[in-house]
């Protein structure tokens, strides 16, 4: 069971699955209709799991008896808002209780509530993982029932960061991905969609932006229409969908078709002096041009996600960029209270603005607040990718805090540098971040209670310089999963325990090979022996504490 | 082109190709009959590519032109040996010609000529190699003609390892992978078929070897007829096996079926006290149950595997294994001068005996000329998975090597350790090996020319803890193809000049696109902005000496 809920009482009864279980919201017809529609995709893909998962596990085993007695039907309600309404303040939170006895002649009847249709669709989600397939009997079984299940969200924001920039990603694999985060409770697809590389999304009112930015104008980008599936397929799925629109730095795909907003592009051989990594290339803060094309671009660009969220991105901006462009020191010679921070604090301003002006909350690279100390307001979310003290430092501020450490939450790290000519170079944030490293990290090491409650929840990031569709499944999970379990179940069980990967081991093992029934290639943590043989490959106690 | 011919002229016309361009062996006739079937397979596989690869280069451009002429066909001629014989010592140069003009009226014809079918087999790889497919005209074009290459591998022995103890591949997983190996100019697969984990290989003299130590004795087995379906799969491709039966140490598996033969068997938690890894567990050198069952099995296995070499491990004997078995020492108590080190070279020396009298010339890891100092008969190559003064020791010594170190050809290192239980756990062999430091690995580096040429080459090697059919075809391409190069290409170029990751990026991105587009997960070596703007992404020269 992955993530494992908050409270699980469970038993040792087999229970036999009726071939036509009967899964029935009691009170679905007082919803809204798009929760209807919700409710009906999601009570399909359960059934898919039902009648074609037929998953038999490598390290769970159970005991089938002839008496088992038979599943008969699900029964559902929804105890509380009927909407189809997803943000931040959803509630969650599920009960699953499959009951094991029954009174005589009786069919035995699961109940799933749930306040909302969101915690309906993780509380199915949950019931799926407790089927297994039995390789002998080649059946379906419910096994270590009576279940009794109280499940709720440790934080509310569980998200997975993808970069479709550095490398483009198909919509189907997009879909297909967003179905692997809706099974791991995942609730928030951060979508890097454009950065300097290219410009995959395909806007209406400047289409000359992936005309000319994206890798293939015809086959490598985001329509509206595409991008409306997306994000109503991940709704269904219980996800958010928020864009990332990376300004001023990482933009030099827009000087493609605009080249006169974008300073310092392609500076090269020595592109290290201007920009994180090439191309480099900052959008000019002192051009009306500048602000003219945010002004159009983002009632469109927001207007295509219902987030109440918009990511605005603003790290890595390097002045050296700025230095170097003439129009830039012009303006500053003019301007004598001016300074390159002070050109930056106007761009964010403006930008924040345009945002907030089309009714979304700005969220923010840790950047702005830590190196460039911009006075936002409060209620914007900044997202914290480097050590612990930076989320104590912007949470102390008071601002909001998506946590996710280059040093344990990145996906892509430890696979050798991207940059060519450089025999030597191995990644810069190596080393490669396992599950069980991506297991020890805890979003609110350190601070206070009141700090801690700031820390809204975290992202895991898959940055795509080394990762496209050839391989972005293997690099994804089961290793995000670690992460959603982190998300989802917090770091302390209910009796205020750390949660340690010795425990969760075989639990991962197991919801690793069930992934992979499902068709998805994650990878294998262990030999199949050690999967097989839970405890036997665990480090000896003699070289826990070496010294 | 990967990997780059040893001479190659080309000029800058493009040719069209005939739809059915004619292929004709001219003297194909006077060829022993499984020659003549390696041909047609070879043909065959030569016009799959050229109706349906249609591939579209990221970074390779080319003129085409409306007075583009056509090539006609393609004549094909051995002039040596036309036996099917593949062995150490088999020819596999070739020449392949393509002109770009013909005397008037007359139809374009290429050239492709090799001693044996085994250099054919690369001329076509090559000439697959050269098709581009244009995106504007839909058509296939053969650019910068005219070609002239005359080709022949720096080494005789281009392997690649395979684990399939640790985990299991299905056989068309293993198919799969001898077509890519064959499209690198591997000529090699090394397979390391059992191992502690399990003993998948289903023995028809003791069945009960796969019965109880493989994972399913059903379903991750490989029958005899499995491996004469892989042997003969490979040899159609110019691919020997070489089959690895690791022994003394990695037996645990055995213990299933033949607990009294295994000493020390999975030893908790303390296994490291006894094996390099879990499962612990060794032959018992001094049971006369041991060798019958040698005595047995190699008679069978040898037969299995036609070429002249027989893997017969002897990596990570650990000698407390030994120590810890009642019988063993018993012996010793019996045996005043005898010791543990003369326990082990009576083992190896029946189990050499065996395998010479079967036919095959041994091959052993390093361990038991560097660490053991075993008195072998010099034709036993050594394979060395160390640094490189081993190289030098063993050539010293006289020994023919097989080089593939941990530190640049480990194509599993650096995805964290797969022990449990270990949060700060890393690989033991960190970092990652990223294409670039694969390429500079020199398997020569630091000998005598004398001591050189008895390194007939090497290896890059899937240990497979964390590998399996998901992610094994990521793990090994396109890093293994920088194996490749080395191995079949060499080191330094026809001048003498050392061959340059600077150079060689743009013909890797090139062949890795090649490779998705035949199908294979290779992995994205750097984002795609990089790849079509060739040396844009390289180290800024102020990086390269820092200092």
């Amino acid at each position: 069971m992955w993530p494992i809920p908050q409270s699980w009482l469970n038993g040792n009864e087999t229970l036999k699955i009726f071939p036509s279980l009967g899964i029935k919201c009691t009170n679905i017809e007082t919803a809204e209709e798009l929760t209807q529609q919700i409710f009906e995709g999601a009570k399909n893909r359960f059934r898919e799991f039902l009648v074609n998962e037929k998953y038999i596990s490598p390290n769970v085993h159970f005991e089938v008896s002839k008496n088992s007695l038979t599943l008969h039907s699900l029964t559902i309600e929804i105890t509380g808002d009927k909407s189809s309404k997803l943000n931040l303040n959803t509630n969650e939170s599920y009960e699953l209780s499959i009951p094991s006895t029954s009174d005589e002649n009786q069919p035995l009847i699961a109940h799933l509530k749930a306040s909302t249709i969101f915690g309906i669709l993780h509380g199915l989600n949950t019931f799926t993982q407790l089927l297994y397939f039995s390789k002998e009997e080649k059946e379906l079984f419910l096994p270590f029932a009576p279940h009794y299940i109280k499940d709720y969200p440790r934080f509310a924001h569980r998200g997975l960061l993808l970069d479709t920039s550095r490398n483009y990603y198909p919509v189907r694999d997009l879909l297909s991905m967003l179905d692997v985060m809706s099974w791991n409770k995942f609730n928030v697809f951060h979508w890097h969609i454009v950065d300097a590389n290219s410009w995959p999304v395909k806007s209406e009112v400047y289409p000359e932006l992936s005309e000319k930015g994206a890798y293939d104008p015809e086959t490598m980008i985001y329509t509206k229409e595409d991008i409306k599936t997306i994000v109503e397929f991940a709704h269904q799925r219980g996800i958010r969908v928020i864009p990332e629109f990376d300004m001023p730095g990482h933009t030099f795909a827009i000087s493609y078709s605009m080249p006169e907003i974008i300073t310092c592009p392609d500076v090269q051989p020595n592109w290290n002096d201007f920009s994180a990594s090439p191309p480099s290339g900052q959008m000019n803060p002192v051009l009306p041009a500048t602000y003219e094309f945010l002004s159009n671009l983002i009632p469109e660009m927001t207007s295509w996600f219902p987030d109440e969220f918009y990511h605005t991105g603003g790290d890595e901006v390097v002045m050296n960029c700025w230095k170097a462009t003439d129009s830039v020191t012009a303006y500053l010679k003019e301007h004598p209270n001016d300074t390159y921070e002070s050109l930056l604090k106007m761009f964010i301003n403006r930008l924040h603005s345009l945002v907030r002006e089309n009714d979304k909350i700005p969220i923010t690279w840790q950047e702005m607040i830590v190196d460039h100390k911009l006075p936002l307001p409060k209620d914007v979310i900044v997202q914290v990718w480097t050590t612990e003290d930076n989320i104590k430092k912007v949470t102390e501020l008071g601002y909001r805090v998506i946590a996710g450490s280059a040093d344990y939450w990145y996906l892509d790290c430890g696979h050798g540098g991207w940059v060519g000519d450089n025999p030597d170079g191995n990644s810069w944030c190596d080393p490669f971040k396992h599950w069980q490293r991506i297991y020890s990290y805890n979003p609110t090491k350190g601070l206070t209670e009141e700090e801690a409650k700031r820390v809204i929840g975290g992202e895991t990031l898959l940055w795509s310089e080394q990762a496209d569709p050839t391989n972005f499944e293997t690099r994804l999970w089961p290793r995000a999963s670690s992460a959603a379990e982190i998300l989802w179940s917090g770091n302390y069980d209910e009796n205020g325990n750390l949660r340690t990967t010795k425990e969760a081991l075989s639990r991962l093992n197991d919801w690793r090979f069930r992934m992979v029934a499902r068709g998805i290639r994650a990878e294998p943590l262990q030999p199949l022996w050690c999967v097989k043989n839970p405890g036997k490959c665990d480090l000896p106690p003699a070289l826990k504490n070496p010294f």
